[in-house]
């Protein structure tokens, strides 16, 4: 996968000195980067039953609902408070600096259905497992979680021991 | 398309009195009502050349990146001030109350690029005339705007004419 790396941009210094960050955007512009991504996600779960695939606002919005059409599924946003119209069920979450809520339709998930997480980036994975409780307490079923780039150094995957995590591109530093 | 007009949710009241918001989450999370929204989309240009398609943070991300997909261009975002990390073209547009500003990658389109600007809601058409005078400010051509809900009402279209327009399923109140 070492082409897919090649079209991320490192920015350094952003969003604040010390972090390197790896913008995805040079390689969502690019047409070939975008298909063989999103079609190197479907072929992570292409052999599973997929009831719907979840995206987290914003970033998680990009891959999450083509991954879905990929793989016959629908789409089910996480979104910020207050943007979700029906009924909610809500998590808070502890962030470097502060929390942060996360909000799921109550009819979204189904008791059972079986679920894929999909983001852009796996880091600390504090959203991640979030999203995992709120899944599993309306009754769904963690099929997998899958990101397009994991930041191995943030030990994401420690918070996420258990479930199926797969990324694409990884970075140790 | 009265089929995916049915699996559109009418809220009452949201997000304030006296508004009727319709939720498209109950599409999304239907993995046939996503297949053939994206597929209709995508048909509406299936015979242009396009370069990119652009989509508006947090729900403009739903559709265009897999829109991008199928048309085999790429995917710009327009995010909020201060996510992108590269060098940035910014606009300030007015909303009903107060106003906002969107940012663009200055590298993400080139002199003459064809661009697509794909929407889940055009309703009074601000924010799409402040997208389309970006990619024009970096030099871009505007080969059309979409939108999966088009409120009719709200006269989006005449702040955008001289464009191509296209909608999957209007409203007329």
């Amino acid at each position: 996968m070492d082409n897919l790396k090649s079209l991320i941009r490192e920015v350094p210094d952003f969003p604040k000195p010390g972090i390197n960050f790896y913008d995805i955007t040079t390689l969502l512009k690019h047409p070939e980067g975008l298909r063989r991504t999103v079609d190197a996600l479907a072929s992570e779960f292409k052999d599973m039953k997929v009831d719907a695939v979840i995206g987290v606002e914003a970033r998680g919005f990009i891959f999450a609902p083509a991954l879905a059409y990929h793989l016959g599924a629908g789409f089910v946003p996480v979104r910020k408070p207050r943007k979700l119209p029906a009924e909610c069920a809500s998590i808070s979450y502890d962030l470097e600096y502060g929390q942060d809520t996360l909000e799921i339709h109550r009819d979204a998930i189904g008791s059972g259905h079986r679920i894929v997480i999909a983001d852009d980036l796996l880091a600390t994975g504090g959203t991640a497992k979030a999203v995992v409780d709120l899944v599993e307490g309306l009754g769904g079923e963690v099929a997998g979680l899958v990101f397009v780039v994991e930041l191995e150094f943030l030990l994401g995957r420690q918070r996420l021991a258990g479930y199926d995590v797969r990324s694409l591109i990884k970075y140790q530093s």
